[in-house]
């Protein structure tokens, strides 16, 4: 049986960086590539920010928090708190070497370097085999709609705990947002590719919302799997089945299913919902039920191994 | 007896935050305004960098290392390491607390703040009650000359350790800088100046430079007073000997006192060096002997008091 040839995975923060883990685990070195949701990037302390990248990144490094899932492990906080004494906001929690990679960033972003080249170098400086690309290089920004207006992302997301009732999102800049080169240039080439089990809404949203990018993924011939966030009817973490909720979606692997389906040629689901199988056939999408909760090295390569064996099937 | 009124003391790094955190203690509060070199300034990781008006503030703060007086005590380098591995440079030290300074006042002048109110806001934050005052806004570069060639004053400092011998020194900028009109008014009101035991060719040399700033010191009618930086013969700390020699000074309490005389009424010399008293007075200049090894904030405050008395004397 031949190898699985290049791999693209979308991804967010947590729940993709786990699967991203899985997947590089499962493949050999250099086949991965992984395109990341910047929707949610943001400017702190004059730092540029971007949080989804540096989970994926901090995760393949092996370098993240295995408790929160972001951050580095043992990361400490003395920045973060004399900055709040100079009153600077302290409720996005920054630890000192997490701040390194902003700061890192930041420099090279105004020395002229594109997003995804400074990603590359970071990357390369952790030692990762895998290629990290951000979805663009162009600034896109994730608006949440709720009934006490509209706000930024991550002061709906973190600030304010998720706690708003979710009555639309819209991604500020998407439309004349340039999809980087290598991202698209990656799409192209894969064989295959895995939505990872991120956000529909606003980790894998963002990523759709840019038109190159929405526009390879729905004509591509490489078999194209998603792995359901959704699991018996709730998110293992973050806001999916609220936002799900609240934008008229039914909350299951099959309303995810549903939004992604014309990019969808199989669907993983958890062994728990088995019994939306024959929604999903009806749906005219592929379905295949795993353990899809990923709690260790183990079970996120167990996962990968099982959807890359799926992908296979669907060639 | 009247009060010292406004005091201006001039500062460089350590030896000159000593003497502030002296004159801080034996003042009211706010009586004392410390006027800081900048010429040492640079740019490390896109980030803006005042090395003597950090450690100037720290000592102010009490937040100073006591051990190397300069940094914050307790800090860590978690930041500075993972920049390490990002390929950015480290030989310059940077703690994790002592980041977030960096941090702030990066963005704060980025959005258009000038230095001087900058480290205003940055000193009310640490409830300093003095008031610390870059010696212009501008930028003013200290090069010095070596057989090596000509270097940026912290890598000849810091990355090399002083060790190239030194044959000049210029101030990048000095002709064209402004000096901050804050710093300006500071030394009209003052009562008092007193010269902080800094290195008399790199600390005070650039404020010196500025030309608003030296013609208001050389013209003014407050007792300006001088604290060797040179106890027999030699520097408590840095390169200040190495520097008079190469630059054909005398090396002693005396060969400063030379230097500095247009600028001076008074002169205090370590106890061990009053033998250079006679000298003193031949050349014009007041002299006073005193224990001038600043060990803790008794030993601080006591050679403060000395001087402002002294100062007291030759009004």
């Amino acid at each position: 049986m031949s190898g699985p040839g290049p791999v693209v995975a979308l991804a967010g923060g947590v729940g993709g960086a786990k699967l991203a883990v899985g997947l590089a685990e499962a493949l050999p070195p250099g086949a991965l590539t992984v395109i990341v949701n910047t929707a949610d990037d943001l400017s702190l302390h004059g730092l540029h920010i971007s949080p989804d990248l540096d989970t994926v990144m901090y995760n393949l490094a092996g370098l993240s928090d295995p408790e929160q899932g972001w951050g580095i492990a043992g990361d400490t906080t003395g920045a973060l708190e004399l900055l709040g004494r100079y009153g600077g906001p302290t409720w996005f929690r920054l630890g000192d070497r997490d701040m390194a990679t902003h700061i890192r960033r930041t420099q090279r972003l105004s020395e002229g370097g594109r997003l995804t080249e400074v990603t590359a170098e970071l990357c390369a400086s952790l030692n990762i085999s895998s290629r990290v690309l951000p979805m663009t290089d162009a600034p896109v920004a994730t608006r949440v709609q709720t009934p006490e207006g509209e706000l930024e992302f991550q002061d709906y997301f973190v600030a304010r705990g998720t706690r708003p009732r979710v009555t639309g999102v819209r991604f500020q800049g998407a439309e004349a947002a340039e999809a980087a080169p290598e991202a698209l240039a990656a799409i192209r080439e894969a064989e295959t590719i895995v939505f990872c089990p991120s956000n529909p809404i606003v980790s894998l949203g963002p990523i759709l919302a840019i038109r190159e990018i929405s526009d390879l993924l729905e004509n591509a011939t490489a078999p194209r799997l998603a792995v359901s966030p959704i699991i018996g009817g709730a998110a293992l973490r973050g806001p999916a089945a609220e936002m799900l909720q609240g934008l008229g979606h039914e909350v299951s692997a099959l309303g995810v299913a549903r939004i992604m389906r014309k990019y969808l040629d199989g669907f993983v689901l958890d062994d728990q919902d088995a019994d939306l199988l024959p929604s999903l056939k009806s749906l005219g999408v592929a379905g295949r039920a795993a353990p899809t909760v990923m709690t260790d090295l183990t079970t996120k390569k167990a996962l990968a191994e099982k959807v890359l064996d799926f992908a296979r099937s669907l060639r």
